[in-house]
């Protein structure tokens, strides 16, 4: 395999198309070179072809078996290894990021393929119910009624730019709406073209490789917000993914409640991830911590949603040592190319913005690098100010961060009730701070989907228990997750069957449990 | 107990308070007259003080051990009935329902509400998941991770005309709410506030009776959409139920998703709940089928939310007697009472419409009756005027359904295809009915909750496999359902626990189960 990998294509179903409205290149932010070749973008009849094809295939890949669903979700992940290092070198090409963490994320893409092709496999998803008929029930008899989860219909999904490969064309949404039996039309992000295409069509064999309705998966290049309203506006569209700004996912929402048919959208939008230093621990290990906070804060050039823009200390022993540490370290830290042009500058005018504020000091900055190398900053503030204006409150995407020292608990307490909704809470925490913990955690779980104790938010796993997710505005809708095995169930909706003759009932749900799956028959759950 | 329970007066937290924006008196739908007592509506200072009252209560009430709070449904249940038949009369008064259906709605709701209890017991709902630290992992080890569900927040319910107890005060949102552990606020409907003071004063009691905080439940009467708005727009409320018309929920849903933090909305709305008549069946027993037709459409005058509004088949042997059978019974059907002089006024207005539309034809009118009382009406339109004009297709709420005659399969299926979301489908089908069933059912699986075979759609059980939703115009969200156990789904969000001390952790994630439910540890499900 080699560069003529790459041709600038779309995906729409089995072809290769060229897109004909307008031209796009990758940049290298490292350098700001444009990158070869020259992407063809698509236009709304694009749209209309690969969602015309993912309805065409929706009936048949939402009944394909366990066993076939699951083996096309191993060969996507087959295939994206196949591609081999041409993927990487594109990625660091494309993203300004170093080798090791894209092979590790590149890892942890084919492990979520391969987790939720065991998850399609075990079946639980299904959550068959099963109440027999009781026909002498007085005063009167009950019906046959069995209930199954079937796929929601066409997705469309729009990667992210901060994880090429694992928030991206076939990352956690892609597959999560493909292990539910939804065909995906994926709005690849401008940022990583080449990513995209190479990824785009490693799904596309593998969806030949499979025998499966060319219309499960299309990939398509696009300009601006134009594409994307198309996309989300078109009727056989039925649920919306997404990983991006604020911006563009509100805007997704609004376009989703806005069609006759108002649909889902799961937007993982922002957060500032609160970080909690409890007086014991801050007593016993300010500097320890300090240091810590700068290393998750800096990490990838601080572009995670999970990383940690805010920092909680009550005044007292240990918090001149956290700031010391966490200054000297945060000096010392080296500017780190940033994912885009556009994200760099974002971040330079988010943290000028911060330093200029009239409320805010800047407690430290890293050092300097060259074009497009986000310089990590570190600010502080008061909590009167930062409940008073929500600018404060805003992510500065990148390695920025605010501190902010309260008074007292009850000071602290009333922080946290002001806080909008995050993905993530953390606290750092010793036997001497159970008390407090105790009187915070209620506030947490009402504002954020994940809460660790003595960890640093960066870093999400993708297990069964993770919840990336949390209230609005965090994500558009907090009762989900978009990594971990429950970002299934986003996909999904329940279908009753009452009195069907067996001849006509889906496997799930037949006499015996061919699947031998878990199933609810008569409230009790069984295998 | 006796007419003095009767005060008029809304429930706010452990107080009777008289509202004093307005009056609003019930009547009587058997004679117009007016009933006594005076009820005093809400202001938006009702809405804020009832809403602040389930804020408060909120962290204390989800953390209510499952006994606990399944013993408080189980008081609700007891209270209800203690009401006697104080509650059946007037629910009999206000409703012009009969007693046999009003008994058996009352034990419908509180048999509900001791399911939701053993449901709560039971626990699965938590959907506890562990994933065990990996110190050892290479290259990164694994943190300790626990997930479970937790309550929404509080919630807003919007009760039914058509069901006074199961869709109403205490019905199927209020259940499934609080069993989730959400605060609930009813606003009243105004066709039985009587019915609704007496229940909101039962499930007042239960809360008193079992030591809960206050705010648990509200009762809020109202005029009009103010009181409704300003509940659905207070930031405390986190996610709203509503049973009635498509207008009043996409009203629901445009004020939710408006909100600074939009917030899910679930309303069953409208459906006219397709029944097809398969040739073989047709043939077999056309004058049967018809009979029965008529049975289910004219039960209750009509007034459910899956009346079977639209008859498709196929022309051919056994539709002549189908419809000779049909216009027959339905010609001898009584006039009923219909809910309220507006629901009666529309059911006029709604059927009047159709007989003047000029490509329909009536094919059956029911017996004339007194004021207020309903005339059944049978209708045939063509499938090309069916698809073309939207209006054909909206519910007329009552005893009205619609005749299609299709030339063929094709036609049939193309038909389906254009129908808009529904709650229900049924078929009729004899063996060699099963080739065109087993065509007609993936087209049937994306647009309806609930599919039927040889029986009829109105009869919605209240057990764990009953799906009572559909795609919208159905619901406004077809993920879920508003009966039968998985209802609880709705008032539920996942949060993940990441290396929290065992001291910190709740005690259903806590090492070695000692709530004895159902847990998924490393993805596998296990008790």
């Amino acid at each position: 395999m080699g560069a003529d990998l790459l041709t600038g294509r779309m995906r729409i179903g089995a072809e290769a198309i060229l897109g004909a409205e307008g031209e796009l290149r990758a940049i290298d932010p490292s350098t700001g070179a444009m990158l070869e070749p020259v992407f063809g973008m698509g236009s709304t009849a694009d749209v209309d072809r690969a969602c015309a094809l993912a309805a065409a295939a929706f009936d048949a890949y939402r009944e394909t078996s366990l066993d076939a669903r699951a083996a096309f979700l191993e060969t996507i992940a087959d295939e994206i290894m196949a591609l081999g290092d041409v993927l990487i070198e594109r990625a660091m090409a494309e993203t300004g990021l170093p080798r090791g963490r894209l092979e590790g994320e590149r890892g942890r893409t084919t492990g979520q393929l391969r987790l939720f092709a065991s998850v399609v496999r075990e079946g639980s998803w299904i959550e068959a119910r099963l109440d027999p008929a009781l026909p002498e029930r007085q005063p009167l008899p009950r019906a046959d009624l069995r209930q199954r989860h079937i796929a929601l219909g066409p997705v469309a999904v729009f990667g992210a730019s901060n994880f090429p490969f694992a928030f991206s064309v076939a990352g956690g949404d892609t597959a999560s709406a493909l292990a539910a039996g939804c065909p995906v039309v994926v709005k690849a992000h401008n940022a990583h073209p080449g990513v995209s295409e190479l990824v785009g069509a490693a799904v596309q064999r593998a969806v030949a490789k499979c025998g499966l309705p060319e219309g499960v998966f299309s990939l398509l290049f696009g300009a601006g917000n134009a594409i994307g309203t198309a996309l989300v506006s078109d009727p056989r569209i039925k649920a919306v993914g997404f990983t991006g700004s604020r911006g563009g996912g509100t805007a997704l929402m609004k376009a989703a409640a806005a069609r006759p048919e108002p649909i889902p959208v799961y937007a993982e939008m922002s957060a500032i991830n609160p970080v909690y230093l409890l007086p014991a621990a801050l007593a016993a290990r300010g500097a320890a911590l300090g240091k810590a906070f700068v290393a998750s804060l800096t990490m990838g050039a601080g572009q995670f949603c999970t990383n940690p823009g805010l920092v909680l200390a009550i005044d007292g022993p240990g918090l001149d040592a956290f700031v010391a540490a966490a200054a000297e370290a945060l000096a010392a830290a080296s500017a780190q190319t940033m994912l885009t042009p556009g994200i760099y500058e974002a971040f330079v005018n988010g943290t000028e913005r911060l330093a200029a504020h009239d409320r805010v000091q800047t407690l430290a900055q890293g050092q300097v690098g060259s074009a497009y190398c986000g310089r990590a900053a570190w600010f502080e503030t008061d909590a009167e100010a930062f409940i008073a204006d929500e600018h404060l409150r805003e992510e500065v995407f990148g390695a920025s961060s605010v501190l902010i020292r309260c008074r007292d608990a009850a000071q602290l307490r009333a922080l946290s009730e002001a806080l909008d909704g995050q993905l993530t809470a953390t606290l750092q925490l010793d036997d001497g701070d159970l008390a407090l913990a105790r009187e915070l955690l209620p506030t947490l779980e009402r504002k954020v989907g994940r809460i660790l104790a003595n960890g640093w938010p960066t870093g999400v796993e993708v297990c069964h228990a993770m919840v990336h997710g949390g209230p609005y505005p965090s994500t558009s809708d907090g009762r989900t997750t978009s990594v971990g095995t429950l970002a299934i169930r986003r996909f999904l909706r329940p279908v009753c069957y009452q009195d069907l003759p067996a001849a006509l009932l889906p496997t799930a749900l037949a006499d015996g449990n061919p699947l031998n799956i878990w199933r609810r028959v008569d409230g009790v759950l069984q295998q």
